[in-house]
């Protein structure tokens, strides 16, 4: 594998609270996530991945913000962003939303939290969700604060995650149920614990409240982690792909819709609250679906990953869709991928993509791949 | 100089129209803006600076998207989301704008390019200034066309860019004036044509209008400007602070508002435009503004740049500031940085900033510390 150029670090795009602590576990390269530096891997990037599926994992995921919501009309508000209904929403619990402009384009796919009543943080994908939010809101006389909260998520993720959470912090957390979080210490530093994570297997994600006691934190969890084999990680591609979650700027885009990518179990365009979108996803609902998110196998083999860019996906005669991330699994064996496709092409025979002039066949997979959790 | 990590490439970030070109002609180093990749430098930070300031350098600014304002109301929005007067400006004519905040935080520092009646890009900085449009429009029922413009700038800096693009365009070139563009074609690729850059030198942008023509036109640029002992190169850290020129995320952000950074001329409250922050700074002026942008000199001198960081600046007792962006001046043989300081210490005498447990002495020094253009 030949090495690709550096990464630049300026005043420009910030640094994590943990970035020292992923400088000196050997961090080899890097991304930027909301304006801010963030890991990609470590050892390999299939290394990386075998520690994920077999023991457990660290993840510096600090880039993923916390846009907090608070105030009297703090729910009206979330509820006008989102065709999502949130009104069921307990507080303590997680919800997966999409957040979608007045066509329905989709503009961020967070985690929901719900701290107290009318007060919310929305753990954000890539993309400016504040600058939105202040636009909507202070054009539409909502009462409501909103602003980036000084929170920084880590995320611990493996089949031992459960082991190592529990010894770090007791008992409890066997009882924390999925998508639930709870706010606690850990030798004093204040977290939230979610049991969360963008992975095929189990895992936390723990929301540091105090951005001093970043490499803190992390020690704790790679000197408690030693009997349990951590190694220091980053989301995984691989793993994700596998199992078939999508990334915002790869798999969506402000040019998506939620039914674009076969998502529309997350839209109630009959829930009670008002929300920006229901026209427009209304609309297209009635004019019919026309696109879907699949699974994709590619039939030529390599042993990194396949190849970094959106390719077109044709039939005998036509541009029918795209390729939206792709990945070499080792566990399967093959490369593998998301996609966009037009339905009315969905059963075609002769699929293939046109990658440096030349045509690979690929068929069409149904998804999850892979899933342990 | 120890090489710093890798930059890691996959779909969520987009590819320039000139990537190729740029890994084809060794860039060393990348960063990511408006989530595209962005060269850094090629040789070094230092040998760019050299070819910038005695030569001419072409940069792949492709990141500095165009945010495309169309549509019955498009003057009155523009005018809505800026504190500047912009009924003055032509067709033709290129400003400096600051966009702000119901409250005058800063969302961005673009330029706005006319390009008819009602019809205006904004070549925006580093912050996602469609989604913040997009949230107030849909809310206070302007009547207009927002969308991201198919358009990537390359920019042409140094003493002899005027000698090649007359070269490449024709002597008509020479009475474009500053701030002023023309839509033209390059061996029929069509472009449009700006005397502007950032930096202290001549020079010019050259908005790509077929994204794929992109290698093309990058090498008829480095092909015709070989006479004139072109590199490429990037945005130069180094001149621009030698010169005073602000880059948006470093020296300012939401956090501050124009009068923060000395940029209180790009404020007009009496225009006759209605725009969204004009209560929230009418009454910031009249608080009186208690912060100020200075240039500084660091006592400590390094052959690389100082420190990547945003440091606060202390005086006898009190955090008084904080650099905002360093850098070491191979022509001044010194570090010099920006700072944002609290008007009151102005005059202290014994200012220094605190660096690995170290104080170093700094002095406030006059912008722009070098200007050539």
């Amino acid at each position: 594998m030949v090495s690709n150029p550096e990464i630049s670090f300026s005043t420009r795009i910030r640094k994590s609270p943990f970035f020292e602590s992923t400088m000196k576990w050997g961090c080899k390269g890097f991304t930027v996530y909301n304006k801010m530096y963030m890991p990609t891997y470590y050892k390999t990037f299939v290394d990386d991945y075998w520690s994920l599926v077999n023991d457990v994992t660290l993840w510096d995921v600090a880039g993923e913000r916390q846009i907090e919501v608070q105030g009297k009309d703090a729910e009206k508000f979330v509820e006008f962003i989102t065709p999502r209904d949130i009104s069921k929403c307990k507080i303590g619990q997680c919800m997966y939303v999409l957040l979608t402009e007045k066509n329905g384009g989709i503009v961020n796919d967070p985690v929901l939290l719900k701290l107290a009543e009318n007060h919310f943080w929305l753990s954000i994908a890539d993309s400016d969700v504040l600058l939105w939010c202040l636009g909507i809101a202070s054009a539409n006389n909502f009462d409501v604060q909103l602003g980036e909260a000084d929170v920084s998520p880590l995320s611990l993720q493996g089949p031992k995650a459960p082991d190592l959470m529990e010894k770090i912090s007791g008992s409890w957390l066997r009882d924390l149920k999925f998508f639930c979080f709870k706010e606690t210490t850990i030798n004093d530093i204040p977290v939230v614990i979610a049991r969360s994570g963008w992975s095929g297997e189990a895992g936390y994600e723990i929301y540091l409240l105090d951005r001093k006691k970043g490499n803190d934190l992390w020690e704790i969890f790679m000197d408690a982690g030693k009997e349990y084999n951590i190694a220091p990680a980053a989301p995984s591609q691989i793993s994700r792909i596998e199992c078939g979650m999508l990334s915002y700027g790869s798999d969506m885009n402000l040019q998506e819709n939620p039914y674009d990518i076969s998502l529309g179990k997350f839209v109630d365009l009959n829930k009670k609250a008002i929300f920006l979108s229901k026209e427009a996803l209304t609309s297209i609902k009635q004019k019919g679906i026309t696109k879907e998110l699949v699974g994709v196998e590619i039939a030529e083999k390599t042993t990194d990953e396949f190849v970094r860019d959106h390719l077109p996906i044709y039939d005998e005669k036509n541009c029918v869709g795209k390729i939206t991330s792709s990945v070499y699994s080792p566990r399967l064996e093959k490369n593998i991928g998301l996609a966009i496709m037009d339905k009315k092409n969905r059963d075609s025979k002769n699929l293939k993509l046109k990658y440096n002039n030349r045509s690979i066949k690929i068929k069409i997979s149904k998804l999850p791949f892979l899933r342990n959790k």
